[in-house]
């Protein structure tokens, strides 16, 4: 307690307890110090055994060396300074924006007015109608705007929906785990009761629903009120990527328990393997073959344009659409985003661009796509030398890449190091990631910052970041790791 | 309830209480209601007796007349694209940017990396550097960037301050009455208790110590641990701006009950009748005065890009500035905000220009001044025009403006028409209000959204809307509404 508390009136110990309980790793004491590298490499600083600090501890294409893809960033250029339309043959002749640049932004600027000005609270109605457009065409059964409402990027969604199921401290959910810590979080400072379930290393990170089962009936077995399931799809942070038969039997079991489905799917395009199956589209599958069974079943469903190959993470924009939900209830959801008025306008443009992007025979196509597959693919291939690398590294365990922007390997850690750890007071894999921040300029996330079994290590990276020198770091950071603790 | 509740996991019943409770008129049913006539005539219906809406409920406005500043929004312009930059001769010289818009889009650059990147948690090392110069420049004393908190909008600020603050359902918080209710419903949300103190109508709505003091010792006897108050400054809907004394008088009181002082100072341009007294000039003045008296005083001012003549409210920027606040209590602020990963960044770089905007000299300037002053007077014209009108009109009394984007009229209303709302089961106010949209078009927010005292009757409207033909249409409103209900 600080010695100042009594002058005060607010101290660690009478602050709000559920803030101080909720933890948030991802940009925790690790990301902290790797900042302090960064700065000290900044002024010139020399005494660092690296010449670069590497953020793979965050999802942040556009920090690294993911550039934005340039028919969003012309129409937003538009969109900030309107009077450029004006000028349209020096946009066309002299700056190269195309014809349907031009368009997009004037259809925008229709629908919102200005980006300067507060939207509708749930999001401007023609982004709205986008939306669910797009859901359409990606499901192939239709959506309704009224059921989406734009969001400050996914978090702000999942913030507005847990507090509107958290009731009290006995209302549970269920959480991956691993899982992003953002619902732990959010629990912790909604003093409502995370029910984890584990997601089976063993199959890829795959939902497990007798794990879930389990997790279930043991939380209402202690009088938990269990309202909702979370399931993130493809995984985070294990990249797992869930087949139809897997969202199938989560829809199937939150149909029997009457559970909202919370549907984290703000990696639906980032899929390596197989295919995205959207909760929504297998939803309604099943209620068109059984609709007395599944018509009531509550699914949320959220995106984001932070990810995919938009990664867009600044501009903080996103949607949720939500499948049988109960108008009073939706009125409260609309009460609620109204009290923080609107999401970010210019994200909510963005939403509308990831949804609706340039089409094949337009004049913005081929960049597009040029530049939306060369995003892709460049993923794709530093997640496979990542993994190629995992797979040669002593005592290390990783899946193959199935989607999402992380790797999650496991580590299996020598009994000096575990010892070492506890000496520091520090997690074994704590431990480790602050030898490799301190050692390579890496940063990632221990594995603990996300939830694990017992007795398993972990540490999650991105695939982000260019080239693949900082592998190599990696690779010999551990290999000096393992000798020096054998 | 609604008759599929049992079907369901949610339902009004079994939602979080604290949501339902929560009450944000400004968003309510009458903007609904206001919103659905805007549609109908977009539609072509002309079966309404108006054909315009006009949106006086929220200061939102970009919405209504006011042209962004082109300083700015060029600016962003480049942010969004900045291949712009390397058509530098265009810009200038057919593009009408100057040369000080492409070195700020620059160096903002430079600060930032990507605006599609997220910055740090609590913004831009680079953009909180400049919000401390601003305020060093305004109140005369030195502002540390580690105590400045990018946020998005003021809304999001006070989210935060709260969820810290609010330790549990005896925490209390003084707020003023009026207020925007952006207070009391993050309250309810939070499960605190709202300390509600009265302003001083008669006395042009400033803050009163001893209606101060009566509500703080009668929260704290009935049990209520009042930890922080809130005071807006200009005021919301009340339009007041605090003398420098009142200022003090507040500050002396929560440093005499050691309570955390909120000053949310987003209208702190919008001044017309004598200056704007921030609360840290004058609080550094306390100190300097009498340091050991004063040391200790938690202060959070807010701020936004949202009012003043910015009104970038869709970019929903804003920051806070904490004094006096224990270094474990800021810690976990940092990681409250981190958990919603960082501020809109093209909102934050507007935040940037607010602070630090063309000074004389520069390229931009002419202009920059020429538009902001005519946002200015123009504001202040129709505030005046708008005051005029009510001081014509029976039954009404108001103060004359002095400052944010608001009048707020007493109305009295006769007693058949205070029996007639009674009957549709509305506050007088509220009726008042509904009719006023249905014959006119004109939306304004009853004053039992914000909170008056017993017996009396207000509503606020907002000076926004071009022209003042709509004043003309309240008026005679109004004058057939009194005879109606003699």
């Amino acid at each position: 307690m600080s010695s100042t508390a009594a002058l005060r009136s607010l101290n660690i110990k009478n602050i709000n307890p559920h803030v101080v309980e909720a933890k948030y790793a991802v940009r925790g004491e690790l990301a902290v110090r790797s900042e302090e590298y960064r700065a000290k490499l900044a002024k010139g600083d020399t005494s660092l055994p690296f010449d670069k600090v590497i953020s793979a501890n965050i999802g942040n294409p556009q920090q690294l060396d993911q550039k934005p893809i340039t028919f969003f960033r012309q129409v937003l250029s538009l969109l900030e300074y309107p009077p450029l339309l004006e000028k349209e043959d020096v946009l066309l002749n002299q700056l190269g924006y195309k014809a349907d640049v031009v368009e997009r932004a004037r259809w925008l600027l229709t629908t919102v007015g200005s980006v300067g000005a507060y939207s509708a609270s749930a999001g401007a109605p023609g982004i709205k109608e986008s939306v669910a457009k797009f859901i359409e065409r990606r499901d192939g059964f239709p959506a309704d705007p009224k059921d989406i409402y734009l969001s400050a990027g996914a978090s702000s969604g999942v913030n507005t929906l847990l507090h509107i199921i958290c009731a009290s401290p006995d209302t549970g959910v269920l959480v991956p785990i691993p899982q992003y810590p953002l619902y732990t979080a959010s629990l912790s400072v909604l003093n409502a009761k995370c029910v984890p379930y584990y997601l089976d290393e063993s199959k890829g990170w795959g939902t497990d629903l007798e794990a879930i089962k389990g997790a279930y009936k043991k939380a209402v077995s202690e009088g938990t009120d269990v309202r909702a399931i979370v399931i993130i799809n493809p995984g985070n942070p294990t990249g797992a990527s869930l087949s139809a038969d897997d969202v199938k039997a989560v829809i199937d079991f939150a149909a029997q328990e009457k559970l909202v489905v919370m549907a984290d799917e703000v990696y639906q395009t980032n899929v390596f393997k197989g295919k995205f199956h959207s909760f929504k589209g297998v939803l309604r599958e099943m209620q068109k073959a059984e609709p007395e069974k599944y018509k009531n079943v509550e699914l949320a469903s959220l995106h984001s344009i932070s990810k995919g190959m938009v990664g867009e993470c600044g501009h903080r924009g996103g949607y949720f659409e939500l499948c049988g939900f109960d108008p009073e209830v939706q009125e409260q959801i609309y009460k609620f985003v109204s009290i923080s008025l609107c999401a970010p306008v210019i994200g909510q443009c963005l939403v509308e661009m990831m949804v609706n992007p340039p089409q094949e025979g337009s004049p913005s196509y081929e960049l597009y796509k040029q530049e939306y597959d060369g995003i892709f693919s460049g993923l794709q291939k530093r997640a496979t030398a990542l993994y190629e690398a995992f797979k040669e590294m002593e005592g290390v365990e990783c899946d193959d890449p199935q989607g999402s922007m992380y790797l999650f390997p496991t580590i299996k850690l020598p009994p000096k190091a575990i010892e070492a750890a506890k000496k520091e007071g520090r997690s074994p894999d704590e431990f480790y990631a602050f030898r490799l921040l301190d050692a390579t300029g890496v940063c990632v996330v221990a594995g603990s910052g996300f939830g694990q079994k017992e007795d398993t290590l972990h540490f999650r990276t991105t695939f982000l970041a260019p080239g693949t020198e900082w592998v190599g770091r990696i690779t010999k950071f551990h290999s000096g790791f393992m000798d020096e603790f054998r």
